[in-house]
């Protein structure tokens, strides 16, 4: 049976956070906001998918989905599966629109909305969740789906292969430990700069009831407030939690060598974004000095290249691929193999809207066929915005239960699309 | 006098150069176009500015001008000078919209346009050319327009006041200088993947007739195709004259080394864009394995940690900065005086539209306070689309002769603007 993409819909979903301080940070502050896509077919089942924004702007990533949908509008899922890389450079590699990134910022972010609606298309007709389409691929279907453009010289179409294939050993052992334990995770509910020290403290002592051992705070802020809050958090941990700062790139390469040597004292796991996403070689210097505190990023890590290279410059102990900034499950496996490459564990960016239901598929995927491991893996986990989903993430002691519905959970329910509608839904009038 | 800036216009301007084959390389098949944007004040002068895209998506940077637009709406020129830092982060680094980038891609070239339409209305107030306003600007108040957040481990603002004040040394004579030679430039008209063999030939031959002694060619496409047309070329080109070579990101990192060990035979000047934009590590690689050829590139890196790591990592010979890719003048003022720092002669990107008239500005300027010589300093120059500014360059004997009206020289002619605006101006209909 042949499907056919007869159309796609965009949707610009935004819900008003700013004002409670949820989301706060050194750098944003968002009315958490979803560019929200829906590829229809011939055949009635549809794809959904999404990328992440922070309210304000929203706009120009919907207009960019609508710049790219006639790439996929007529196309068949038949055609599409059997010339991956074909249909994903289409997209991304666009002899006009390419220069608007290339491969980074509105574009690209658009692109991996586009293309994760077709995955979840694929997997919805397939009738398996994302993670296990992905687990029971076989590794040269999954090789095809990979660009590997650009990054040859750090990891060969072989090379991925060949890990592929080793994910096959202990798969049954590996699927049957997430099915009884679930997934590990981390909250970051705790400490957003927004919140006042009381909140703080009452949160982060909630988050230690409901079983977390593993918790996140921002910083960034003044110092002497960033050692206040990392004390009142670290005064609320049992002995051998994992407390993981973020400075959300508000330093400089040296200031955050300095910072760090202050708050090593609360004895932090990782410092997530401690400068310019950019700045490869930074995070490189920023590495060698904090050691044996890792550095961790990738939320806004526009591309493949830009992983490619903190990983080959020993720039990050920790990889935070987004599932919808990089150009959707075609560019995040290829992520994904560059990580187990050089040995990087992969614990993905999540909150905002939609993050956690994505990313929860890529790091099983990542466990079950490519990382083989445990060790050092955690899901980023934010109590937020998940009632709007058909199909809403299960965290449970701190650990994610596996989603068994088909697809990439990213569907939203026609009533939350409808009330957060920007700027005509009944929240924005 | 106070003069407050009223209002922010935006057009999307499209020429139709796709089909003629003008402007194609290994990556892009453009109609090459502009976000043009006015900013309106209550003083009757108005400003102007641009960024150049490739055609479709033209619309997204038209529409990312809106969404920051009230970042300078209501705003007093007077109040922009006095906190330069504080507006263009109001602009680069908005809460909300910095998500979108950060710092890259559809929001920062469109923050390009906006603030280069300030700086416009300020140099036309001022009554002076571009390159003469920011020449004759004291070093504390260029050091003032610079954020040095993200590139302080590269430069202080204490060494860019330095390189500057010694850049009023010898002003004179070099201001002389350019107003009797003008500014060294070479042209890229001769070698679009698009033009046949013999448009080649006839192109080089008449380039080298009308004084040009260094040309462009694209590379990139079949290395069989390059060599062919390398060796057309330089067979046309008399004893000394430079040929320099640009692959427009189409190749691996391998690829590039492999490449260059055919099309060395051919005495290139300098290979431009060898592979992916992002890619520092790359970049420094490829340099290291053809020299003395040099790496240049710049047209789309992103912003200044770009620029920053790129300079750290010794990965360019040549600094290709854009105009109007990152956030104007500003950011460019950064990217200068990090080269400088580093002893890497600056060429700017041209070509597209309006470029040659921008970047003219930015290479006197560089020569008269930064760079202080024209040892491998060379502009860009295509000979297209001119005639559609009110204020063309004006190029003779291989040379820029120095514009002396005042403003940036981006100005459109409203003639221009009304036909080929798109989708409505009757170039389009």
């Amino acid at each position: 049976m042949t499907v056919r993409i007869t159309g796609v819909d965009v949707h610009d979903v935004r819900f008003p956070t700013a004002a409670a301080g949820d989301g706060s940070d050194a750098i944003n502050k968002g009315d958490y906001s979803a560019t929200y896509v829906e590829v229809t077919t011939d055949a009635g089942v549809t794809g959904s998918g999404l990328t992440f924004t922070n309210g304000r702007g929203n706009e120009l990533t919907c207009a960019a989905v609508e710049a790219l949908a006639h790439h996929v509008t007529g196309r068949t899922v038949e055609e599409i599966a059997a010339d991956q890389v074909g249909f994903w450079r289409s997209i991304t590699a666009d002899v006009q629109l390419r220069w608007l990134g290339p491969e980074k910022g509105v574009i690209h972010m658009a692109s991996g909305a586009l293309i994760n609606a077709v995955w979840d298309l694929r997997a919805r007709l397939a009738g398996k969740p994302m993670w296990r389409y992905l687990a029971e691929m076989p590794a040269g279907e999954l090789v095809a789906s990979i660009d590997f453009r650009h990054i040859s010289d750090a990891i060969t179409p072989g090379e991925a292969r060949e890990i592929l294939e080793k994910g096959t050993i202990g798969y049954a052992e590996r699927l049957a430990e997430l099915e009884r334990d679930g997934f590990p995770a981390y909250t970051t509910s705790v400490g957003w700069l927004g919140y006042p020290d009381d909140k703080v403290r009452d949160l982060t002592r909630q988050a230690v009831a409901d079983g977390w051992r593993a918790v996140k705070m921002k910083t960034g802020g003044p110092l002497e407030d960033d050692v206040r809050r990392a004390g009142i958090i670290r005064g609320e941990l049992p002995d051998g939690a994992l407390l993981m700062m973020d400075s959300n790139q508000v330093w400089d390469v040296d200031q955050a060598i300095a910072a760090m040597a202050e708050l090593k004292a609360f004895d932090p796991y990782w410092i997530e974004e401690p400068t310019h996403a950019d700045d490869v070689l930074g995070h490189a210097r920023i590495a060698r000095a904090v050691a044996p505190v890792r550095v961790a990023t990738g939320e806004v890590a526009a591309n493949r290249v830009i992983f490619k290279q903190l990983l080959q410059a020993g720039a990050i102990g920790v990889c935070q691929v987004d599932a919808c900034r990089v150009a959707g499950v075609n560019e995040v496996l290829s992520i994904l193999l560059l990580a187990a490459k050089f040995g990087v564990p992969v614990c993905p960016h999540s909150g905002g809207v939609g993050l956690c239901e994505y990313v929860q598929h890529l790091a099983i995927f990542d466990f079950l066929r490519v990382g083989r491991s445990l060790d050092g893996r955690m899901i980023e986990y934010v109590d937020h915005l998940h009632e709007h989903f058909t199909d809403p993430v299960t965290v449970a002691d701190g650990r994610y239960r596996l989603p068994l519905l088909p697809g990439y959970s990213v569907e939203m329910k026609p009533e939350s699309i409808a009330e957060f509608r920007f700027p005509d839904g009944p929240a924005w009038r």
